[in-house]
């Protein structure tokens, strides 16, 4: 049976095409993307799914409580039996209760060195800020903004010349990346947690 | 002419040390430690300063206000007329008057990619947040605690099995690499800031 991956949206989905374009040549071992969610209409990750005849579902969040909306998430995700839910620019903090009906199985991938950086813009951040080198993480995902035990990350330089556009594309590449190979990571228990460390190495074959 | 640079330092002095040793070699063109400044007796940077013939200076802090110490320090560096201050360990934070004695003139080395982990134990901070990179900042200094703007930056995995003092001896590796890059890039003017970045690319040969 493959493993099940519920994928959260709000925007252009590159990540989520990153981690169907795993699953699919088996980077990512054994898993599929079972359901991609939007909580914006017209959010072009949907439409990028739908290209790849993945199940899609829109469930647009405006006018509705944390509580009352995630509950309408959680809701879609447990039908499809998802085994991991991983946020792919994601526009939205979780509710305890969505945190506490996927203990662990939450993933979220960040444009930063975390905890440098939360937060949106976080590579105008970190080049207004003067950083040489900046990159991404992949992360638990718990209550709090950016915050859960760190999987993975990359680095990547801050040249003088960037703006942000061009040191977003250059982190892109890193996302993709690690992306991928953090969801084989947990997919495959292959980690451990000690207080909020993400131990991985003894465990690899 | 050589210029001349002061170091101020509270413990054993590596950073100083490999300062001293990048005049001595060349590698920080054209360039001598004028004095190291401790404010503990006993350091063991001290004694590494003595022993390179390097003069030295023990300036107790205990029991002195803020101002009153740093304008001991501030007139032991001017009567040595030297144009770097470089902090190698020193366990102070400057007085708003001691920066401005010496405008841009004034380096620290920190053991973490900061903005990420200021304060004390850096890498333990880094070890126990659960990163997986970590690494050293050279920046000049301001009233803030580790705060302003960025020369450079190395960085460093952080591995499963790392303890505070294996990750310690992987950053202070760079540190002592970086800090010397800095020193020279500083001395020779080959840097530009615009808001919070240091721009030194333009300027390189």
């Amino acid at each position: 049976m493959k493993k099940r991956i519920g994928v959260l949206l709000s925007g252009r989905g590159s990540n989520f095409d990153a981690l169907a374009e795993g699953a699919a040549s088996g980077l990512i071992p054994n898993a599929e993307i079972a359901i991609v969610i939007s909580n914006r209409e017209g959010a072009p990750g949907i439409e990028k799914a739908q290209s790849r005849r993945i199940e899609t579902c829109v469930i647009p969040s405006r006018g509705l409580e944390r509580e009352a909306y995630d509950k309408l998430v959680i809701a879609a995700l447990q039908e499809k039996r998802v085994d991991l839910v991983c946020l792919a620019g994601y526009m939205r903090l979780l509710s305890p209760a969505f945190v506490r009906a996927f203990p662990n199985r939450i993933l979220n991938i960040h444009p930063s060195l975390l905890p440098a950086f939360p937060g949106l813009e976080a590579q105008r951040q970190a080049l207004e800020h003067g950083a040489k080198f900046s990159g991404c993480t992949v992360h638990f995902v718990d209550e709090n903004l950016d915050a859960g035990p760190i999987i993975l990350q990359a680095t990547v330089p801050i040249e003088d010349s960037d703006t942000p556009e061009t040191l977003s594309a250059r982190i892109l590449r890193e996302e993709h990346r690690i992306y991928a190979e953090a969801v084989s990571i947990v997919l495959a228990g292959r980690y451990r947690i000690e207080g909020r460390r993400v131990l991985t190495s003894l465990e690899k074959k």
